[in-house]
This record gives C-alpha cells, sequence and structure tokens, in this order.
C-alpha cells in the first residue's frame, strides 16, 4: 500500500482529502504505475481518472473497475484506494498470464467519494451517471471558499499526460472492490463479501436558532441557547429512530455561533446520517426528523432540511452469481452481504450492471486511521476481481 | 461611540478581540484623544495602558478608573468600551470645569478582558493585581498558534509613545462603569446601577472520548459514539444544575473531531460556565457535573477538569455608599445591583477598594452585535463617574 504515503497521517492512517495536493500526488503514483503496466491514461471533465487496457475489440464497451482515492480527513489507508488497486494488481496478473480480453478494461478513480472537503460527495460517479449536473458539482466550495473548478485546473495541470474524454461513456458492466468497513466478513471467516445491494441513506441538515446573550447575567427564562436545544433534540433522535437493529443513525458534525464559552450560543447546525435496508422504513424515519426536533423545542427555532437521498438497490442477480461462482471456482470462501455503506457503485448500477466484491477488514473498523486489512484477504479479493472481469471482457 | 468603527461588523456590532489589528487601531485612537486631554500616555508588560491626569501631589497614590477595548468575536459597542470611554468624558468634564485634583487620575484599559481569542480572560486585570503570574499569561496561544507575548510585541511596536511603568503599582481606588449586560435596570427604569459585588464563576471542561467509526456500518451496540453520548450530558446537566433562578448555566462552546457528516464522532470537547451569588451553592453544583456526565456515559469515557473560579465577592460599603449619595446629589435614579457578570474590577478588589457603575442596556441583550444603550443613560453614567473620581482624588 504504497499510496498511503500521500497524506499518511502520524497515527498510521491518510488525510487525502478530494483534489488536495496530496491526492494530487497520489494521482501523480498511478501515472507512474500506469507505465509499467502500459495502460493508457484518461481523464474527463469531472476529475474522472482512466487506466485502458485496450481489448481486442476496441469499439465494444468497456468493462470497468475501480473505486476512489481521497479520504476523509482522518481516514484508513484502504477505503477506496484497495478498488483501484486490486485493479492494477487484476490487470497486472491478466497481462502477466498474457491473458487478451475481447473487450477494453479500464481501471476508474472516482472524483471525491467522502464528500468531506466538498460534499455532498460521489461527485464523480454522479456525473458519469448523469445523477448530479457537472455545472452543480463545479461550483461546490470548500471550508476555504475554494471552488471544485479551481481546485480541478491544479489538478489537470498536475497529470496533463491524461487524454481527455467525455464525462458520459457507455459501460458494459462496473465492478468495485472494497473492504467491508464492517464487521461481518471477519465474524463470519470469510474472505469475500459478495456484495448483493447497498442500503439507502438519508442526508439531512437540522438548524437551531437562538440568540446570542451573554451568560452571566441571562436568566434561565430569557434564554434561546441553540445549543441546549440542539442537544435535546440530539437525545431525542437518538432515542426515537433505533427502532430496529438495521437502522444506521449518526449525528457527525456540529457547528456552533458564537462557539465561545461565555456566550450563548445563537446558532447550532448539525447532520443527520440514516440508513436502513428497507428504503419504505427509511423514508418515515427521514419524516420523523422535523417533528422530534420540533417537539424539543423551548425558545428557538428549527429548521430541517435533506441534502441527499438515495433508495436501497440491489445489484443484478447475474452479476452477483458471477462473483459467486468465480470465488467458488478459485476455492476462496465467500458469502453474500448487503452493504452498508455507500460507494461509487450504487451510482454505476444505474447505467450498467454492476457488483461489488469485498474483503474484510480488521473489527470492522473503518473512517479512521486504524484502519487495516490482511495482506491475504486483500490478494485474494484481487484474483476475483482478476477472473470476473476477465469473464466480462470475454477471453 | 467613534471607537466602534475598529472591528466594525456588518450587523452593527465589533469584532475586536483582544491584541487583534482591530484593538490596535481602537488602542492609536485612544493615544489621539489623550493627547487631546493632555493626558500621559502609560503601558506595562501586560499589555495593559493607562492614560494619565496627573494630581496636586503626584506622590500618591492614583485613582483608577477604566475598563477593556476587546470584544467578543459578534460583541456589542458598548461592553468593556464604555467605561474606558465614560473615563475619558469624566477627565474632559473635569478639565473643563477647571477642577484639580489632589491625587493622580488614571484610565486604565485593561488587557484581555473577554477571553475570547486568548482564554481565559481577565489577563490585564489579573497581572495587575497578582492573581496570575505574567509568564503564565505571556506564553498563552489562540486557535492560530500565535502567543501573547508575539501579540504584545505588535502592539507595543504601533503605540511606542507610551512609557513604561511596573506592572504592580499602590492604587488608591477603582471605579469601572460598565452596561449592565443584564435586563434589570431598564425594567426597574433605573439609570444607575450601583454595584455591590460581582457573582462567582466556575468555568469548566468536559471531554467525552469515543472511537471513529463508518457512520453507514458501524451497528449501534458497536458505536461509541462522542457527539451522542455528549448531547446526553448537555441535556442533563440542563436539567439538574437550574436548581434555583439565580443560576446561570452556560454551554457555549463545543467542538467535534473529526465533524464531518459520515464518521462517528471519536471526541466531544465541550465549555460549561456556572454562575452564581451564593459561592457555596456554586462550589456544589461544580462538584456534581463530573458525576452528572459520568451517568450518562454509554460507551465513552468522559472527563471533567476546571479551569477557572471565582468565588462571589462584595464591594466595600464605603464605595457603594459614594457612588450612591453622588447618584443622589445629582439626581439620578439608582438601585443596587448585584453583578451577573466577571469584570476587571473583580481583580482589583483585591488591590484596592473598588466599585462598580452600571448603566442600562436595551432588552439586556449584551456579547451580541444587536447591543445598545441610551446616549443619555451612558452621559449620566459618566457624570457620576466623574464626581465619585473627584471625591475619591480629593479636590
Amino acid at each position: 500500500m504504497e499510496l498511503a504515503n500521500f497524506g499518511a497521517t502520524a497515527l498510521g492512517g491518510v488525510n487525502r482529502q478530494a483534489l488536495s495536493n496530496e491526492e494530487i500526488d497520489a494521482r501523480k503514483q498511478l501515472f507512474t504505475w500506469a507505465e509499467e503496466l502500459n495502460l493508457k491514461p484518461l481523464r474527463d471533465d469531472a476529475g474522472n481518472l482512466f487506466f485502458r487496457k485496450e481489448g481486442i475489440n476496441p469499439d465494444l464497451d468497456p468493462v470497468m473497475t475501480g473505486s476512489h482515492i481521497d479520504s476523509q480527513p482522518t481516514g484508513g489507508k484502504f477505503d477506496g484506494a484497495y478498488g483501484v488497486l486490486a485493479g492494477f494488481e487484476a490487470i497486472q496478473a491478466l497481462t502477466e498470464a498474457g491473458i487478451k480480453t475481447k473487450r477494453t478494461i479500464e481501471i476508474a478513480v472516482w472524483m471525491n467519494e467522502e464528500g468531506s472537503r466538498f460534499a455532498p460527495g460521489m461527485m464523480g460517479s454522479e456525473a458519469f451517471s448523469d445523477i448530479r449536473p457537472l455545472e452543480k458539482i463545479l461550483e461546490v466550495k470548500d471550508k476555504a471558499g475554494v471552488s471544485v473548478e479551481e481546485s480541478l485546473k491544479t489538478v489537470l495541470a498536475a497529470t496533463p499526460s491524461a487524454e481527455s474524454v467525455e464525462v458520459r461513456r457507455p459501460v458494459f458492466a462496473f465492478i468495485e472492490a472494497h473492504i467491508e468497513q464492517g464487521p461481518i466478513l471477519e465474524r463470519s471467516r470469510k474472505t469475500i463479501g459478495v456484495v448483493t445491494g447497498i442500503q439507502g441513506v438519508r442526508r439531512m441538515r437540522v438548524e437551531v436558532k437562538g440568540e446570542e446573550a451573554h451568560a452571566g447575567t441571562t436568566p434561565r427564562a430569557a434564554r434561546k441557547d441553540a445549543l441546549w436545544e440542539a442537544s435535546r433534540m440530539v437525545s431525542a433522535l437518538h432515542e426515537k429512530l433505533y427502532v430496529d437493529d438495521d437502522v444506521r443513525f449518526t449525528i457527525g458534525m456540529i457547528t456552533l455561533q458564537p462557539n465561545v464559552p461565555s456566550v450563548i450560543a445563537s446558532r447550532a447546525l448539525f447532520s443527520i446520517d440514516i440508513r436502513h435496508p428497507d428504503s419504505v422504513l427509511l423514508e418515515r424515519l427521514a419524516l420523523d426528523v422535523d417533528n422530534i426536533c420540533k417537539d424539543q423545542v423551548i425558545a428557538c427555532d428549527v429548521k430541517t432540511w435533506r441534502i441527499a437521498e438515495a433508495e436501497s438497490i440491489h445489484f443484478p442477480s447475474k452479476i452477483v452469481t458471477l462473483i459467486e461462482n468465480v470465488s467458488n471456482t478459485l476455492g476462496i470462501s465467500n458469502t453474500r452481504i448487503f452493504s452498508g455503506a455507500g460507494h461509487d457503485a450504487r451510482q454505476l448500477h444505474f447505467v450498467c450492471p454492476t457488483g461489488m466484491i469485498f474483503v474484510p477488514c480488521e473489527r470492522g473498523i473503518s473512517h479512521n486511521e486504524a484502519e487495516n486489512a490482511n495482506p491475504k484477504d486483500l490478494a485474494e479479493g484481487a484474483r476475483v476481481l482478476s477472473e470476473t472481469l476477465v469473464d466480462l471482457a470475454g477471453r
């Protein structure tokens, strides 16, 4: 995992946020490896990269694999990067074995999956799959006020050798390898998770507006304390939204104004992330958020809104079965699994037959600098990926 | 309030944090006014400024007035600045009336009262009153890593004409004028608040440590969610600490790590500010904080600690009576009042007979850009201050 040197953190993780200098360095490393494997570098106006191994019949739609190389600010070495590197491993393996495929195979590096610098994420795969207009993506700004458009110029200038391609292109099939980011494979002692689908998500924001006032003089009855009331909402949401064990509910971000100890907060803004395999139940939970928050109001005003939503999706059975058969043929233990996390594969699912291959990660820990995975599992995942790609691309 | 131009905000308030460029500009304006009134500028190594009107007998300990000109990031025009400007008004009045006093009168401008940039505040008055060692103050850093010591060098270079004096000097008496920052004077329709004392405060921090994990994959039972548990603590503290109507309890600051929507927070740090006129009850409330927080723990670790504490103080009756008599003689309505907010006068109380003069502020709003006060009330406060200073300094 040499790629983890780019944006490496003291605690063994990576901070390689989308379109940052660290990510640019990582992109350059991929160009070097692509040259060694004789792959042709391509890029589109959404900042996606592709490394192409041309097939016998280059007019056929390509088979794609890949993932992303951006990370959370305190992310791990494997989330995303594994899917890109497994693509390189897979192509290296079939090159060394002298296998030629009918269809072209491309490794995709999707721009900004994580969405920690430019929110929301999944930008590259959403542009590719025509889910979000490119112009909307380009105008998004980070906390420093820098837009995606500006950042992309720097990125493209740093990697000028890539040939430009259309943002939307036909694809025959897409297979993404990824660490599980959960504990199921490790606990069940299986090497391969044959992913059957991705659970839906609702992303929301809650804004609580109060009034700034002096901490030492304002009586309780006169307070409009945005943090106090936001905390009541956070507590109540946690109590009421966990209707079953499949609910994944997270408030990971809160910002306060003015956020100083001796001033009552005038504004609190917090994030909501709800996921559930059952799209109907998920929508009901999202609809409950507004009422639960309003029930906790004392003197402030509260406003809730959605910033992103996605239904649960189910990958086509022919892809699921193919990955399962490949694993069995190679004698690698496997189990079907439903993805808790969102992935670029969600977007590709809407434009071509798509599937995912999971490998275990230590203690299920991800989005954490301590993220880890077993080299043998990673290698076996790449083997399953390689055989699956060859099957799809045709010998 | 020409001073409010320095650090003026779009919403009519000021952002003039301690030792900032905006505060330096405001200091320079004070030097200009001092020159017009023929006052001698002095400064000490703690960054305090003094403008001296020499008395008939300069060997006698001086009478001091003044306050601070630093503000909260979204502060008002009057908090602090009024006390300094009332000092200038008072001296101008007695100069114009041709009054000479036996004792020297000095206007003090105490460094960093608010503590929003360099925490905790009250730095200048604490150094002057020998409550905090100067070397401890100088090493405090702001969020950008800049120390008080470095910032002071810039400040001193910008105002080189001030003569250097000792940080600790004998003072005969100190009178601070200030807006009330609460609603009592306005509601009781009195112009002058004769301040009898300042309520005590406990300032604490609570740190909740959890574990970063993926929002979409981590089951509830495996979560160590620092924000969720911190919110339970915030709610519980609000429920349990309001034991009577005199309690002032505020959590005004919270910071989260990594503070991104799709990652479970690994750390939450929040502030606690508790005040009460009864020092015994106040201490009991502060002692309760740790247990209340620990009772709310589910899977995280929690740690609480104190960063500052002050007991309730009571100003000497001879100063209280003097301000009351002066107000009555001038025919200005007045009432005794206990200060909810902390002030530089607290520190001066430990080194000389000290008192405070409050004037009303609109709707009791302070630490807010909407802070406002009536020009007539402000002028009458300055008149009471002027007469009080003359009485203490002797004709």
